[in-house]
């Protein structure tokens, strides 16, 4: 990339990366182009040489987070391992992305709503079929006896929310460290679905 | 009660159900006194017999939770029962209000933060205070030996996040029965936090 290019799309992060931490604070409804040029520091105006929408920002943020999750289900599918362990890193990786990417996938998860057509339906979409995945792991898991008989949707829905509740964990004061947390959600939520011998 | 006070009394309990349904579907900030009034069938100027405005509505459905919630909670730290006992029954509670109770319980738990003072804060208090007596009787189960030595803040997070995704499954097509989603929800939480000896 010439140096101009690398400097444009280096600016267009910054972008991304100020909208996704207003999004998050304020909400994708409450945020005005004009609030966000003044976060990027530079002139509403010449925020359109970079984006065209708000919408548009809403986008990248939303597929960028699919694309991270779906990349890492598709090599958990790939791998030879137990369903349990590939359970366990898929939480653990849930757990990583909502504390060190945490505006993007907070917004992804809670602002995707804002999403237009053909992006909304497209989103949703994979949202379904995101979670059928990750059942279908489960599934394997009871099937190989590895996991007790439970619904799977119903441990894919506990997982996602209470991975989501992360967010009070961010706004708490007297907060355990990240690793303790991450381990304490694993040790639950693994050993509830785990069957014991 | 008089004829004429009993009827009034039943318009206004109309009035905050309708009001749940609609702060829930739409949200509050977007649901105007109009809209409600179409709702339940009556003048916007008579909806201000009943209620003095959008915000005493939010107060009186908040509070009315807080109370069931708090109620609750009270009769179990007064009960005798093992630890782990009582953090499945509060864990089935909220299942339940989740479900039984869902406009409400919904609107309380997602809309909140558009309380006014002195509201708001005395809310955010009654939530912190009930989420600690919900840690303490964790903490008792592991001074007790029947629960495993894990946070108890982090156990708290994860079943109040989980109990809130029931939102996912009341909008889910192809769901189990509810009696099914509480049970499955018991196996995984309760059996992640208890010790195996």
């Amino acid at each position: 990339m010439a140096k101009a290019q690398r400097k444009k799309a280096s600016k267009k992060e910054l972008i991304l990366r100020r909208a996704a931490s207003m999004f998050r604070e304020k909400g994708f409804s409450a945020t005005s182009m004009r609030d966000l040029a003044e976060m990027v520091g530079i002139e509403a105006a010449s925020l359109y040489n970079h984006i065209r929408s708000k919408n548009e920002i809403l986008e990248a943020i939303c597929f960028d987070v699919a694309n991270i999750f779906n990349t890492y289900i598709e090599s958990l599918e790939a791998s030879e391992e137990k369903s349990i362990a590939k359970i366990e890193k898929l939480l653990r990786f849930h757990i990583r992305q909502m504390i060190e990417n945490y505006e993007e996938v907070y917004v992804s998860d809670r602002e995707w709503k804002h999403l237009e057509d053909p992006y909304l339906s497209n989103f949703q979409a994979q949202r379904r079929n995101y979670r059928k995945k990750f059942a279908t792991i489960i599934n394997e898991g009871i099937t190989r006896g590895e996991i007790r008989n439970i619904d799977a949707p119903t441990a894919v829905l506990i997982i996602l929310h209470a991975v989501s509740g992360i967010e009070s964990w961010h706004r708490s004061k007297a907060r355990i460290s990240a690793a303790e947390l991450e381990d304490n959600m694993v040790m639950i939520m693994i050993d509830g679905l785990r069957k014991h011998s």
